[in-house]
């Protein structure tokens, strides 16, 4: 997991969610007046950290980036979680375990654009493959907009057996797949559910698929075959947040 | 609007639409088993056009980036229409118009996004401002999978006019801002609608937004205060892509 995290907003988001920062890196000559260079001066100052006042240059060296936004910060590797450390967030805040199996997503952008939507809708947890999935880099922490450090995200060796500890846990398991029969929305997501979002061109794994309780699909009205996988994952996490609403 | 564009799919979409191919460069050592290449063979064949077979140094000249996937294509320039003609064409398909405004979307990548989804919700039209967004170009196009071949655009000289325009022809304004009351799934989408889309850093612009009818969020549980624009794009028109399937 990322050390060199970049861009203001997530670096203040890394701050808020109790990441250690080790070092602080900012441009020289950022005008003082920035409302985000002021709220990084005060969480910097609370934590006792001296913020380091560099050049340009030296931004886009730590961060090996230009998009740095004049921000880069060092930080304490993310720390990923156990499956039951989900399953017991979610216990804690009584409610049924929503979580999100992503089934080899590959491009980072994807992957921190899903990260941003399930942060958004509350989602206990994240399921990610350790091997054939974009890694948790410094592109996805900057594509999620920081949500990475609100997340619960757990990497495992091999989802099918981690689909199979969820299903022994009374999780029910929910893919999306063009050719499913049913609707997406037909599914009742107040149920405790892991939806299980494939990669981009190949969607889920057939083994995976074969595990799932119910798959469901996205209509596409028009010529275009898919949605983008972040657009997909977005669409369903809220059809599970709604439902779950409403149901309030 | 992009007369060059590239990726295999995307250039197949513009195919498909009917769009006018001039001119088509494929990389000159491509594996001859590949299914989209069969198809764009086919493609070409059927309007008479002869493939150019070039190197990988003249495909990234002709394109102007690395990211062309083998095939470029010269294409006639997009033709945008005027909202009415958005409006005849829902009405052709006996449907209540489903529009999007996007209100100032700056990242090409982002606007791609949300044209893919809307052509995948079946939207009827999409209205962009003529300056302070994103304008159609590869990028876009790249983006959006060859969506924006599939749909009807209008460029507008003045947002605020075109909504007043489409209030006069009975469509119902839909904003959506992280300040609302009333959630998203509150809202009739049944009904003629157009949902404005407001841009990535400012959200939507308050003479817009005092024009909407209904002003709509989209519930934030975790940390994080807001959603990337084509997420929200996204939720938002299958939310009345659902609500008008449902009442069929």
């Amino acid at each position: 997991m990322a050390n060199i995290i970049y861009g203001k907003r997530t670096v203040i988001e890394a701050f808020r969610s109790g990441t250690t920062v080790k070092n602080l890196y900012i441009f020289e000559n950022m005008k003082g007046k920035d409302e985000f260079l002021m709220e990084l001066k005060d969480l910097s100052y609370n934590q006792r950290l001296s913020l380091k006042e560099v050049s340009k240059k030296d931004l886009q060296i730590i961060s090996k980036t230009q998009k740095h936004g004049g921000v880069v910060a060092e930080v304490r590797e993310k720390q990923y979680v156990r499956i039951e450390d989900m399953l017991s967030f979610a216990k804690k805040k009584n409610e049924a375990p929503l979580l999100l199996i992503l089934n080899g997503i590959e491009d980072p952008q994807n992957l921190g654009a899903v990260l941003r939507s399930a942060e958004g809708a509350g989602v206990h947890g994240i399921i990610l493959p350790k091997r054939r999935s974009a890694k948790v880099n410094p592109t996805v922490v900057k594509t999620s907009a920081g949500a990475v450090y609100h997340l619960l995200i757990s990497v495992v060796p091999n989802i099918s057996q981690a689909v199979s500890k969820l299903k022994d846990n009374g999780i029910w398991i929910v893919g999306s797949d063009s050719s499913a029969d049913k609707m997406y929305y037909e599914v009742d997501f107040k149920l405790p559910t892991a939806v299980v979002i494939g990669s981009e061109g190949r969607g889920i794994q057939n083994l995976i698929k074969r595990k799932c309780d119910f798959i469901v699909k996205i209509p596409m009205l028009g010529k275009i075959q898919s949605l983008n996988v972040s657009a997909a994952a977005g669409i369903l996490i809220y059809e599970a947040l709604k439902q779950r609403l409403e149901a309030k």
